[in-house]
């Protein structure tokens, strides 16, 4: 018999952070990874006047060019989706079509997607659960923390061994929403061939920090400083439920009440309510924020009673913060007001450019800024590398990230005693390898 | 009588690399010394689907607010431009209606303005002459090297004394096309009370290399490599008349033909030779390359006899590189053909995020690219401190950069002997200074 | 009666991080506030074989210049040092000697002071206490948080208003050792002239976080990974009482015993007991460890039983972390050890190349590195607004930074009013100005 | 037989810039390429109080850990050296005495090392000529251009094809020195296994210009600026022959005298002048400038008659540049001297850091300061695939320099059909590969 086993394609954010889409083809069995979104150009689109076309969002690199599994279309048998980020799931609603075959993914996520997309066929699949394609397939969603509810390490389990999908990652130990990365269950693997690694941090000599620190950075900040009078505006990750519940909780100690807004903030908050993920009913929610709204002008007669959570932290056009700074809306922000972005900057170049051109539109307005009042949802150096002690994978296939990135993840194993080339694999889009 | 004398408005261009615009009163007669666009906000902006209005280019930071001269409208004599680059003329289009004045210029200056707006009154004076406009005011048009044809120090003359307005500036001995600044004329001025000093270069330890570096620069890959069966595609500043002569006598040695393609290169060289600055009659030039150009289909048919010179080097979005990058004309660029960027990255965020897209689309065909094959057109330190030197200006005002280049000007002025606040001052758009 | 009031001269701190040392002339009296070290130069000079004089020191930057004050040396009543940091205090060693006058301060910067140097008078004064040096001048010792005991905003009362000495500074709420800043006091005073302003993190557009975030993220690494059988080296700066009170809290908690190891952080610690500020009385302290050591060898048989808290986060060429990472001490860094870098790097070039190259060594030993796990001791510009805010200063002198520094700490000014110039004042070294 | 075939060692220049060796094992017999110094660390311990010692140099990484080739000691034939600087030649002094075998070079190489260490067997070889070890091993080394006479790109050749040890080369079609890359030769080569390449500039997506434009570089500041009554100090590397005469040229156009000081200087040029390469006999040469020299006394009274080029342009500690900014020399830099760096900054820690002290110290002197007068000696991104392009190797090997370097020389192999593992190999310090 022919000695071929697996076959990994890299079909996207193999060179970028984004539109991550990964496809394990088993031998007569394909499944595909994740289909998500490049914001950065996908973000730069929406802003031009361009219409929303598979074509079109393919040669600005918005989408994964999936063109190079098209040989295997007969094959696939179906999509699993490891969390609820428009990096991973965001291509579903052009790409989908294209595939006769059912979405797997965990409940949280499923209700995402169906926010966004029309799906034939979406199947739910408990956190920490499993699913069976066939006798040679299967798959595992194994909870990790992540800067989003239910997100999961996938494990796929085939006859030659298991391949751990780990984008995206971290190991927090107070994750604030949820339960902690299953570390048992993570000990337990024997036989991991292949461990898909998130690099996003790999080049940060540390550990990242749990989320109970971003929510004390927060306190220290809202509580800790003179906001009598002022309104405070922060914005933030939409999907980062965590990070609301600790905003929400501060809020309440300042005794102010928490009002969100933002068409996706409302659209992940509604589907972890639904869910019972979080319970935000003492929390005011507007969905889309009007140019003639009673509301918000009810509300801007007495914004020093509420922390209004926006969205917008990455200046995309128009997000709530820039029609704040824009001076859009009955809500105005006034000098001295507080303008927290609990988040981080993207580094890509239209998100860095229109976040830059936000932040003077917010000093014109004389408000005080704070910025980087965060922690990151990805895995360090020093927990990617426990990653490894404890799965003991016999390859690692460094993904979700520029090759800066993904070299910081090959020095790591390397460190560890993996070889490049021999190993450890950096692959770029489009490419494939065996094991 | 009242001790007040002079009164300089810093309008634009004191916080940015763009939007210049300065208003100088002096008794009950004031002047205006340029009208430019910011444009790495103009860029965003025609990247949307947003009208070019005032109000909106207002809001957006694309045009300087000249709303804080408004008190001073009936004094207004006149608008006086120093040389043709948008930064310095490109607001006219919206602001010059404001007010019922004419503008006083250069010829060649002159001749771009009438191509992008209809004017009244404009009055053409010859480079190192001059024009007055009362027996308070008067102006000479001081001939310096800069990126473009008869470029000018602008002499203001009161009674109290000389204002020197020194944006664009450059000491190029060398300078391919026009005259060497007139240093004579600078070395004769004995009452000079203020130099507004061009801070862009303002924290570079050297002297800006002559155009001739730039000239051997491209000689060195045009010549030096193996280019046969191949394309050149050369980008640079559409403005760059002295550029565009080098690269033609290049391409001539090389037995290739230039084509000059895109509308503002156009323009530019077609107002040049107009007026008798160069001769590019060997040259091919095409205003506005279509999708269905004959044209452009026989030029693709034998690419490797010609020598393109395009528009698009900061990645604008329907200009001719990113066309070409796109795929989007039926000249086409293949694997191996060269690219060359005969010119740097504006250091504004919008522009440099478009700039890094149009690289990686040129990636993705393969081309080799050479980038920053370029010299400046601004002066730096040491020719600064020369002109400071020659000059002996009783106060400076750094303009034509952000805090941290106009304060390497002010700390140069330091060594020199100045203090900061004393005679050395640094304003942002919007305030005003005495003198 | 001559106009003149007062006069400050920016000896040393006016365009570095380091060296700080101001005098204020008051009509027919002056005092000096601080003598420090410029750390960069001094550690580069200790790693030469250079006589440590006078002379040599000042050839190379390490001490401030004070031939600038040679012509009041008549004058000067007394040194008033503001807390016990070597940028501070450092350069009395040297400087002392020169002045014949008493050194005020705080007890516990007296202590460290007597353990650097002689001093024949040395004035103790307790925190919120004050002194009066004649009819015109006296002094307030004003609490503040800072990353060292008994730090101080120095109030300097004259008949012409106070000058408010705030070098170094932080605003926060949970200080771990001693009190908050007096906030009473600063909002009291209501004739401040002049405001010498710590501009360390002007840049940094947030609030500093507090002391306690600093103990949780030392606690998510230290409890939340999996230390079992390893060591753990801590390094963190010699004189942050409150940062080793953390880490004690944190080794108990995790059933280690702590031992610091290093002669300064040895002194820092042994004059905090003495002064009852904290009792270490469970840990081991060890001055200076020796090469042929049983107490180390002990140590080094059951590493994992102990925390080590050791000097030399700054790569200094004989500090214990650097020995370690040479090997040159019985006590060992193994594979897998944790190095957790409690601090930041001071960003001078000896200084960040010593850390790099001790990094290189400890990547070598194959140790797990922890990088930045630290908060500053420094207010950030949202602190620096409310301080400007609270005391209202009619002038502002940025310090304790270079031109991108204090140039940060103007615009904030500016941005609340101020004008460079007028009422902000940029200076160097070696230059005063006259209020 | 055994299917091996040629295994290479990367001991040292596989994650820095410096300390260059590495050696080839064909079958029974090896050689060794190279045996430099890591600059960055040597200068380090020049600056310390330390012997230098071998276990010195080895514990602070100053020259290449070669214990990793011991079990060799009796296959290896020779020392082959590509050229004459200390990155590539250095580390002989300590290491040569570990091998008894002769070391093989170009004329001008085996010059430069003789003035540095006593070599009892030293074998001169001529430019563009080859050497035989035995049957199954031969080497050719092939004139190419870099920053120094003489170099060569090796050509190992063995009975299973080529290696080409490409460190370090540039296509330079006006070298100034000697004669252009050898093309002709590397054209005709058609059974190269593997290529060493210099990734050194890899990442620059250009053609590194030829050393004319650093000619008129230098004519542009030197003839085209105001330099009557003072002084001309220009530092460049000491090896830099071509950049020397290109100075004497400029200096005589303007009517100067070049007067050449510095130890390391006066070696290459005495070493050059004896191989007849150049005729400096023009121009002065001072070997050792004393404190107390008449020489430099009578030089200072007419600096303006001369051009002086020094060394020190990293910042060495005992160099002529640093003694000049120390005032250490009679020969003294006064207010407005101009002082040229045509030279880079090695990106190295300690030469950065030396470099910026020595900066300050200039400017303290109020001298003008140019810098980065200069081309590189180091092929950019297009030289090097055109080097792949003509060599057609099975195999690459980036060499000389970090990652971030390395990973730039695989992503462009990558680009032309190399596969990264596969025939890209990415190696560290102290690792081996087979082909």
């Amino acid at each position: 018999m022919f000695p071929f086993m697996i076959r990994i394609y890299g079909i996207g954010g193999y060179e970028e952070v984004g539109r991550n889409m990964t496809c394990i083809e088993v031998d007569d069995e394909a499944i595909i990874l994740d289909m998500g979104l490049y914001m950065d150009r996908f973000v730069a689109l929406q802003e031009k006047d361009i219409e929303m076309s598979y074509e079109n969002l393919l040669a600005e690199d918005a989408i994964p060019y999936d063109g190079v599994i098209n040989h295997l279309k007969n094959k696939i048998k179906g999509i699993v989706v490891s969390h609820a980020h428009l990096d991973h799931i965001g291509a579903i609603k052009w790409l989908y079509s294209r595939y006769n075959v059912p979405i797997i993914t965990t409940p949280y996520t499923a209700e995402i997607i169906e926010k966004n997309v029309k799906v034939k066929k979406l199947i739910r699949v408990n956190i920490n659960s499993g699913y069976k394609f066939s006798k040679n397939i299967a798959i595992d969603f194994i909870n990790v923390t992540h800067s989003v509810p239910q997100a999961s390490i996938i494990n796929v389990k085939t006859k030659y061994g298991s391949i751990l999908y780990g984008l995206d990652y971290k190991n927090d130990n107070h994750p604030i929403v949820g339960r902690k990365t299953n570390m048992k269950k993570l000990k337990e693997l024997d036989d991991v061939l292949l461990l898909i690694a998130d690099s996003t941090n790999a080049d940060e000599e540390k550990k990242t920090f749990s989320e109970i620190i971003a929510k004390e950075m927060l306190r220290d900040i809202m509580l800790g400083m003179e906001t009598d009078g002022k309104a405070i505006f922060i914005t933030t990750f939409s999907s980062h439920i965590a990070r609301h519940k600790s905003i929400l909780a501060i809020a309440k100690m300042l005794g102010r009440k928490a009002v969100f807004i933002g068409r996706s903030m409302y659209d992940y908050i509604e589907s972890a309510e639904k869910l019972k993920i979080v319970d935000f009913s003492e929390a005011e929610k507007i969905k889309i924020p009007k140019r003639s709204s009673k509301k918000l002008e009810e509300l801007n007669k007495k914004k020093n009673e509420y922390v209004f959570i926006v969205t917008g932290g990455m200046g995309e056009k128009n997000a709530v913060l820039t029609q704040l700074a824009d001076g859009r809306l009955p809500l105005k922000i006034e000098p001295q007001d507080f303008i927290i972005f609990s988040c981080n900057v993207i580094p890509t170049p239209t998100i860095q450019a229109n976040r830059k051109i936000l932040e003077q539109k917010l000093h014109r307005k004389k408000a005080r800024i704070f910025k980087d009042i965060h922690v990151s949802g990805h895995a360090a150096r020093e927990e990617l590398r426990d990653l490894i002690k404890i799965t003991q994978p016999r390859h690692i296939l460094p993904a979700h990230g520029s090759i800066d990135k993904t070299a910081a993840m090959a020095a790591l194993a390397h460190e560890m005693g993996y070889e490049l080339g021999k190993n450890v694999h950096l692959i770029q889009n489009g490419q494939s390898m065996v094991i």
